[in-house]
């Protein structure tokens, strides 16, 4: 049950209408692994720089992540910076510096090469490709991408689309990807380019299970209080894989708790800044918030669903 | 199992990027009676001007309701005419003219005055509780509103919601109503107010049943094809209320049920122009579609659910 993750390992500064918090540890690899490591051991592949602060790789540390796979290097870390607005609906990117990141070439360590589960996090899609050449024969890839290579880097990104068996994108994505408003036709779409499974990430209104047979919806979790919607997607991608890893199964079963999974670990993560709120984060927490996502979703029929759960 | 409804019977002009309806039937207590028609019997009160198409008056007939509350008027029915964008997430008030409805006083004949089921679709607040001044003693009101009574008759609204066991809002409603933007806050605020039951409508992101005890979501329905989203709400309202009077019970199975069942009426609804997908929908196509949302919904869990269902 070995999985791997490349992304960023970052340091974030974030404002939101309750506070704001400088250089926090950040990046879609950290959001990933701080949930997937609830389910099973992560293999972190990535690159910081000689700023990066001990804390952070202690943090990883404290996940039980294999950090083989993420060097440091001379320079400055990957920074981010961004402004949410009063109703945490939309946010404004102030400063995106690459630092170390801008020349990363991933090195896939020797013993990840053999992994079962991969999470191509949101990365340049070459770099993405490009790890993918280092794996042997994975059971399952899970890709991310965002609109900015949607845009920029079209064919590549079309290329690893062809490559991967589940892609995580959000509504707006999804759109401009596909080209398409309805969101059902353009998850058909993306299935018709490659990818076996599509999720459709919908922020506060949940994500939706795009499989061959079948649609599944899980909705956003009705949080009375959202503290930092930063990592949220990233940290449902490491709940989402990190079940599957941990179960070992595909079924489309498995592939719908697994979204469930993905879904409180993200509502966990926008619970605190940065990854605060994994740090005492137990399995009670997780199966009473799996629990709740069962008993807002279930209604019973006399008439069998004809899906197999 | 008597079912009434107070609302507009209009006739509406529609564009949408697929075509234009000319003066087509319309109007809150048109869609709410088409869908709730499909499970019982519906009691109309409200009002049409001379100039109202005798083909109108044959499809509620049609549709086996009860019209004596449902009166003639010299003048011009209420029309409404609007334009969606491309998405048909947004549309556009192209004009309203009251007609009739200006100066319309709901009377209840006293062969409704004994009903147990009450829908107060969207009018003028005043109307709503003038409406409820005289029925006697239903077992559920269930009550409708929009931004423009929730700015302009709060507290005439206010002491309406306090009168209702079931408030049906949009999302931006409830946030306008209770001054929170977060939806769990705003339900709960309302339900302070006196309904036991909030409903939250989110278009095609789903709807959201607050009762005293939980939290129940049902996703929107993922159609390939919208052709007109008018009346997608009265609809669902319809199908609701018609499953609940059907049924009659209010337990919170029941009314998770009933929201699965508003929500396949109003996914019909916005399949056609006007009530048109009403006219040839059968008792099957209702059930597929419902047996639908459950394949949607359904996720098992080796901990079962604490909620009775």
């Amino acid at each position: 049950m070995s999985l791997l993750v490349v992304g960023s390992v970052a340091l974030d500064t974030v404002e939101t209408p309750f506070g704001r918090a400088v250089d926090a540890l950040g990046g879609s690899a950290t959001f990933f692994t701080a949930a997937a490591s609830a389910f099973c051991s992560v293999q972190v592949v990535g690159v910081v720089g000689d700023d990066f602060p001990e804390e952070g790789i202690r943090f990883l540390e404290s996940c039980d992540a294999d950090l083989d796979g993420l060097i440091r290097v001379p320079g400055e870390s990957f920074r981010w910076s961004g402004v949410y607005s009063y109703d945490l609906n939309t946010r404004e990117t102030l400063d995106t510096r690459l630092g170390v990141f801008a020349e990363f070439k991933p090195h896939i360590p020797e013993s990840y090469r053999s992994t079962e589960w991969v999470f191509l996090g949101n990365i340049d899609p070459e770099l993405q490709l490009d790890v993918l050449s280092q794996i042997r024969k994975p059971r399952l890839i899970a890709c991310d991408t965002m609109n900015f290579w949607i845009e920029g880097k079209r064919d590549v990104l079309l290329d690893l689309i062809g490559r991967v068996d589940l892609l995580m994108v959000n509504d707006s994505e999804a759109r401009e990807l596909s080209g398409d408003y309805n969101l059902s036709r353009a998850a058909r779409w993306i299935q018709s380019r490659g990818p076996r499974y599509v999720i459709v990430k919908k922020g506060e209104h949940g994500a939706m299970l795009f499989t061959p047979s079948s649609v599944f919806f899980a909705p956003g979790y009705p949080l009375e209080e959202v503290f930092d919607p930063t990592g949220a997607g990233d940290a449902f991608a490491g709940g989402m894989m990190g079940y599957l890893a941990q179960t070992g199964r595909l079924e489309d079963a498995d592939l719908r708790r697994a979204v469930v999974y993905g879904s409180a670990m993200g509502s966990f993560a926008v619970e605190r800044f940065s990854v605060d709120r994994f740090r005492d984060l137990r399995t009670e927490d997780i199966e009473d918030r799996v629990r709740h996502f069962r008993e807002m979703m279930v209604f019973e029929l006399p008439i069998p669903a004809k899906v197999n759960v």
